[in-house]
């Protein structure tokens, strides 16, 4: 049985780990790279032109730099009768736009968000959520499934960057506070690896408490927070307090407490924390037309 | 046998909550508060002035609103002889003052970090951090266990306010990093409901990457960066300007960003993101201190 051949658009770190693994796989893989140079290594057939590459497949991995640079590589080239997989990073509507464009195009369209470094693609630490065409989705299910674990959200190409960038949001938030609570730690003398334990302990206790928050970003209905606007608030303050004694301020800290003073303002106090997110602009909108 | 007399200074939220445990637990209490209204419904002795509630039991539980209000309260008070356990908030360098000052002034000394709301206040979901004196923990730890669990971090004062204002630090970081993604997901036509299991996922996964992070922050070696600077800078640059296209802009991502180029610029580009820890002032010379 011949194995499928199968374009890689794009030789980054990504672009480059994502062909190796087709090439493991037996794969027949084709590449293209704006700079040649970057294939060198590969036991791929290297297009001189990004046509090229997708003419010899029926199956393109689109692994660009960003949105703009996918939009400049596509635009003249026939991607009719292709399925095209792109992985690069970008906005839930950049996505959309994509999607758009190949529909327009006679392509068909999966987004990618890749959630792995370079050196785990293709194993099971790796796992990239797709949104987009579900045909895509089931025609090359084990060709995708060579590069990590994949979980399909569902028809709107805009939904694995969406989720991407919500969860990014969430994990430089925590990074932030880790880097800042150790960085208060040691100016009390006290060793990220001392505190670790404990304050990997407190964070993973938070779990139910942002279950209800989540309910209650959902729903609209703040009233019953066991842990107020006003509560935290105060907290907010001290720590803020705190933190610039010991010498270490974070001015993220005060970015918070601003989404906090602005609820307590607006009459909120006695309301869930919860309630700080519709100090976001969007929000309160985008529940109204959702 | 006749339980042990206990005072308890200030009747906020937190004080009051204590008092009610003593006094649920057959202590005979005394309570002081500048406000003496706010001991209504309390079957405690009601002390008229600070003084007559120390002077009234060997075991004072100090709770009030800050530093500056613990000492306003006890400057002029004969503490000699008494266990002084306070979980008032603050910093460390402030427990610190205060434990000297009871040293100079004939009491023990012990400090508390108050990991729970009023409501939890003498059940299992209640955990309280003490440092200071370890003859007032071993003395009192049948009493300090009726507020909830109990754990002795060591002889220095600070440390119990150093790993709570360190602990808060990583805690609302995460929660700044939770609404922000929630109010991103939102925008893109995700629920929060829908985003928090493969958030809270993402999130926990972390485990194993922020340990290393903490090793390389106690060594100072951040040679070995497998989630480099450089490709953080990246991502994080990404991420504020998808946040910013879906028009929940977040300035939290800037001021980490900010600490991420400060190494870049410095030429660490491709060491360990934990090298940003170094950014925030006062790592650095504490670590040649330390």
């Amino acid at each position: 049985m011949t194995s499928e051949a199968i374009t890689v658009l794009g030789l980054g770190n990504l672009g480059r780990a994502l062909a190796e693994t087709f090439l493991r796989h037996g794969h027949p893989t084709t590449v293209w790279n704006r700079s040649a140079a970057k294939a060198s290594g590969l036991a791929a057939t290297v297009a001189t032109t990004a046509a090229e590459a997708v003419a010899a497949s029926d199956l393109v991995v689109v692994a660009l730099l960003d949105h703009q640079a996918a939009q400049e590589v596509l635009r003249d080239v026939d991607v009719r009768g292709r399925a095209l997989v792109n992985v690069t990073s970008g906005t839930p509507e950049e996505a959309r736009e994509m999607a758009r464009w190949a529909e327009e195009n006679g392509a068909e369209y999966l987004h990618g968000a890749v959630y792995a470094v370079p050196r785990t693609i293709g194993t099971a630490e790796s796992s990239i959520n797709y949104s987009g065409s579900s045909a895509v989705h089931e025609r090359w299910q084990k060709q995708l499934a060579l590069l990590g674990k994949v979980t399909f959200l569902g028809a709107d190409a805009g939904l694995a960057s969406g989720y991407d960038v919500a969860i990014l949001s969430g994990m430089y938030g925590l990074i932030g506070g880790f880097l800042h609570g150790t960085a208060v730690a040691r100016a009390a003398g006290i060793n990220a690896t001392e505190l670790m334990p404990m304050m990997w302990s407190w964070l993973t206790d938070m779990h139910p408490a942002l279950i209800t928050f989540a309910e209650e970003i959902d729903s609209g209905n703040y009233a019953a927070g066991e842990s107020s606007l006003a509560m935290n608030q105060t907290g907010l303050a001290m720590l803020i307090r705190a933190t610039e004694a010991q010498g270490v301020p974070f001015a993220a800290l005060g970015e918070l407490k601003a989404l906090v003073d602005r609820q307590v303002a607006d009459g909120h106090g006695e309301e869930s924390l919860a309630r700080a997110v519709e100090s976001f602009s969007g929000v309160a909108s985008q529940r109204l037309a959702g």
